[in-house]
């Protein structure tokens, strides 16, 4: 009755092993999950198979197309393993899960068994000393020649409790490993890592627009008038400068101030209208300088230990010259015309948009777009700002990203997409390193431990780094509308502690929020025309800044959004949360503690109940703990778990504190 | 600058639009999700794009090798889509989700908004006609010829308003859609759907051993003695008639009573140590009757509406024919013995298991293991009770289920794995439509509901069909063994009410619990001798079974574990759940329910507050539900949210309503 069955051979070779539940992977594996270099990677995975033998399981990781590196994965509870791996190098990386019949390992298992039973195991022993004849065979050669020598010992063993004995012994496990027997051997993977520089993940924004840097309302800034800043921008504590648009802009539609249609002769104009005779993306507008000018800025950036970011702005004046040159990048109307950009409700009548997939543009448009920031690239700036992701095709981002990485293994891409969050989380999962959020709109106490909570405990904490601007030209938040200074104390405190990426442009240090009449704009908006600051002016908030973005850079935990914790504060507008550092052995052993207070209400000062993480430090509810106020200062303890806690707005509405067990306790 | 790209050609012919989180799917689409025959599957994914255009999505089905079918997916919120489809036929199927750029959606929608905004658009009007005319030249020729004949008209048309109408006209759309024009079309998929026959989801099983059925403790029962049976079981209410094994006994190390290892001259022996020289697993006990016989049984079972489940048991008596013809389907030990089955702690001495990968086992063993299932499922019996599945090779059983479902796709296999979680999900995952569940162990209210509320509603509700047996040959509850009578109308009222699968074994009904002292076994277990009932035994518990079981017919909801939902009952031994029976249209309206009290104290009535679920059909908390009591046929009302009952369980220790909108309601 037996019918001819190949398909059994072809399913006995398949895996008798299950992997499952891999983490960390995006979809499944289709996208890479992100990590910095030098972070630790924790892998886990469920392994199982039928019956009841030893199973073995590796992490197997590596660069792209290098060397596969193993590393150990050990069973947790319930079939779930965990172990991990610490890349040293930037780039693209990939992990893959392996497991395997341990034989020996069950062999082990149940000679222990039945000799701790009292039962007869000659026979036994002689199954073993054949289980290692076979992994001796197809061992490497050392490990084979050290099998066949404690094989050919046993065998003269004659008494059974020494041959057992020689059959447990570390060092005939030791053997035996060395001999990388991996019955039914099974992986899953490869899973992508990308690999990013430190800045990817931990890095401070400061914004302006070169334009307005000459000190003189008539004078157009320069880089050179830049340059003069930096020493100030450093000492702020910030790591990296960005700039909008800083190539030559159209004189067709330009915009006026406050975003008129009728512009006088001496109007500036919006840089995003890219382009003009002068040339495009890849020029620089005349009045700012010349690419000595601007090379002379990136050095002297990076003197001050600050790099530049740059803005990668899709989207044409009508007199950029690719409109002439290729008119098959453009999608025009009937009538000749082009439809100028919008991004309902706003309209950007200074600019038109390229056509992706119009009849010339696979692949001339996408290669000029690449070649673009290959041209910044190797100019020194690999970080890039881009506008409206959202509005331009994935595919488009997910090769370019890759291209420019390919090369440039330490670029970042910011996303600035304010748009649906699975649209914003899939440029991420492209390619984005880091991008814009939710941040600026999240004023109530309960929304930002929301949003903290799907960040980093949902499927966005393996592949999204959320990057916390508490203004931009384009967002005059309506909080800090009427906050007055407590607000900017405010939003700063959450940034900085919140997240590892923040950033500000500038005015923002200032306490600038006059507005456009019922609107998120500011009045007068520098993305229209040149405005000077008084750096020096009363009320500044410069001195916070400095402190909270020097509290980022001694405290770790504060160097991402991972890791947050709430914590009870018994008032509604009093958020409370830490951010532990753990031991690094991955026994989640917390070693010391950020811990910070936010009064949310700007105009009133707030009592709140609140308790000390004491369980945090394996400690009980009457116990000590140290404390360093981080912004004052000052060291204090606090004994038991509730406290009372007051935090005014007149005087500061937050408070930082590092934790620590007391000295010289484990 | 520009550097040859061909991979941007590549790039930008990779989907523009992204499908992700596509539901109803296990493991990404690894494993086939499940469903029977005639019910609706539930589609989600997923949808969006870059940009603001309308999209349009579908979902497609067939039959594995058959034609694609295809049906509306529609947006719920956030770029979630929903649809459905109803498969009409069992056997393998598969579904994909399809999304486009709707360009005629957005052309429509932006034209719509401007004609709103006094615009003027007789540009517009132009691009519309163009666009059709592009959508016209890919039609198909029907579509084509309707679509230039609305282009021709609106041409000759000058009034723009009138145009306008045209363009925006149902009768332009339904054009449209008729030309299949569906541009950056993408799909998501297949996914598998292995569409079972309704049994596989609600069934009612009886288990006994039909050696026990003469009625005479001097004769062995035959196929014969089980016909006369079948009419008290069907009356019962019975669908499913399951046997231990009934293939030859091993004489080799056979079992005597009460699983020693001393048996008696007439000791019959366990059924499962399979195999004499009588024959193997395709032959059958020569005591029980021939073939003849059998045939007859299968045939007058299926005249009282009964199927038969036999049990598939890999493993053999010392005795099987296949050590001697195939030794190479073995494991030996050096001295030519071979090793007993365990299941720690269970010792099966009587029985050898078989070694999947043995040097001869593939595909010699792997094919005579699927042929024993295609030999019983050819004599009329296409389910089959696995036992333990999970000491078997899971590709093996993904081959093996398969091959028996491509010949008979209304073949089930339930999976007897009492086992770590992850592995019984995997079997159910590759291909087990039933499994036994961890139900009987489950004893306190919230355990039942944990329980119940990880099978409806995480990951295993796609592919798991929990089958809650109340006992069986091998499972003598401890529960049972002290809670009389009243635990046995508890455990039939959990098992009847929350899953569309229950099965019991037979003495249950006349709550048999005689244990071996402190061990979970029956006393004197049939596993190993015949034992003969009265089944009009005083105290037994048939008519309140019957009664469950026609309650289980009458009411759809409760052919199925899923759309449970937990309700407050104010004591800790009180659970209290609804079943709601919800209409046809997936708005979710509930139609009716079906409510279940449950005491779970079988010695001490309880009275319990508990809420009226008035919100559920949409009413205010004091208004009224009628109640039918299934159990005892009255009728009443209940107004208002809050009331008491009470649970006796010398009286009977659980409630079962149907509640239902006072008639006239809407």
């Amino acid at each position: 009755m037996t019918i001819p069955s190949p398909d059994a051979v072809q399913a006995a070779d398949s895996p008798r092993i299950a992997i499952e539940a891999v983490s960390p992977s995006v979809d499944g594996g289709r996208f890479p999950v992100k990590t910095v270099v030098g972070h630790r990677v924790i892998v886990e995975a469920d392994v199982f198979a039928d019956g009841h033998e030893v199973l073995g399981a590796s992490v197997l990781w590596r660069p792209v197309g290098g060397e596969w590196r193993r590393e150990p994965l050990t069973e947790l509870v319930n079939d779930r393993w965990r172990g991990g791996f610490t890349p040293d190098a930037v780039g693209a990386h990939e992990f893959a899960v392996e497991a395997w019949w341990d034989d020996f390992g069950t062999f082990r298992r149940d000679l222990g068994k039945k000799r701790e039973a009292g039962l007869d195991v000659r026979l036994e022993t002689e199954e073993g000393l054949i289980l290692l004849e076979q992994i001796a065979a197809s061992a490497p050669a050392g490990a084979a020649r050290a099998l066949g020598a404690i094989v050919l010992t046993l065998r003269e063993e004659t008494d059974v409790a020494a041959r057992v004995a020689g059959l447990l012994a570390p060092d005939t496990r030791a053997a035996v490993d060395a001999a990388e027997h991996r019955a039914f051997a099974t992986r899953s993977g490869p899973f992508g890592v990308t690999v990013d520089r430190v800045q990817a993940a931990f890095a401070s924004w400061y914004e302006l627009f070169p334009r307005s840097e000459s000190g003189d309302p008539t004078r157009h800034g320069t880089f050179r008038d830049v340059i003069r800043r930096l020493p100030m921008i450093r000492d702020m504590g910030f790591d990296v400068l960005y700039f909008p648009p800083i190539h030559p802009i159209g004189a067709s539609n330009r915009k006026g101030r406050n975003n008129t249609l009728t512009p006088g002769p001496d109007d500036v104009g919006s840089p995003y209208a890219i382009g003009s005779a002068e040339g495009g993306h890849d020029a620089l507008h005349p009045a700012l300088g010349s690419l000595e000018d601007f090379r002379a800025l990136v050095a002297a950036a990076k003197e001050h230990g600050l790099e530049l970011a740059l803005d990668f702005a899709i989207q044409c004046s009508p007199d950029h010259p690719w409109l002439k040159q290729h008119p098959g990048w453009f999608k025009w109307r009937p009538d000749g015309s082009m439809k100028y950009a919008e991004n309902p409700p706003k309209k950007y009548q200074d600019i038109v948009n390229v056509d992706f997939y119009g009849p010339d543009a696979v692949p001339g448009l996408w290669a000029a777009l690449r070649d673009v920031v290959l041209f910044w690239a190797s100019e020194g700036v690999t970080t890039f700002r881009v506008d409206n992701p959202h509005t331009k095709p994935l595919p488009f981002w997910e090769w370019m990203i890759a291209e420019v990485k390919a090369k440039h293994p330490g670029a970042i891409f910011l996303s600035e997409a304010f748009t649906r969050p699975k649209v914003m989380y899939r440029l991420a999962k492209v390619g984005y390193g880091q991008s814009y959020t939710y941040f600026t709109w999240r004023n109530h106490k309960g929304e930002i431990a929301d949003y903290l909570t799907e960040l980093t405990t949902t499927a966005p904490k393996d592949f999204f780094r959320p990057h916390f601007f508490v203004n931009t030209p384009d967002i005059n938040p309506y909080f800090l509308q009427t906050s007055g200074r407590a607000g900017f104390l405010i939003r700063a405190a959450l940034a900085t502690t919140l997240s590892g990426l923040w950033g500000m442009y500038n005015g923002f240090e200032l306490c600038e929020s006059a507005a456009l009449p019922g609107k998120e704009e500011y009045l007068d908006s520098e993305k229209y025309e040149i405005r000077i600051r008084n750096w020096a002016q009363p009320g500044n908030i410069i001195p916070e800044i400095t402190r909270l973005n020097r509290i980022r850079k001694e405290n770790p935990a504060l160097q991402t959004h991972l890791g947050v914790r709430f914590y009870n504060a018994f008032d509604e507008h009093v958020l409370y949360y830490g951010k532990p550092r753990l031991a690094d052995d991955d026994s989640g052993r917390v070693e010391d503690m950020v811990v910070v207070f936010v009064n949310f209400d700007p105009h009133a000062a707030k009592d709140a109940e609140y308790e000390v993480p004491l369980w945090e430090f394996g400690l009980g509810d009457h116990e000590t703990l140290a404390v360093e106020d981080l912004m004052r200062g000052n060291r204090f303890t606090l004994t038991g778990k509730n406290h009372r806690i007051r935090l005014d707005p007149n005087d500061l509405p937050f408070h930082v504190w590092r934790l620590t067990r007391l000295s010289g306790e484990a």
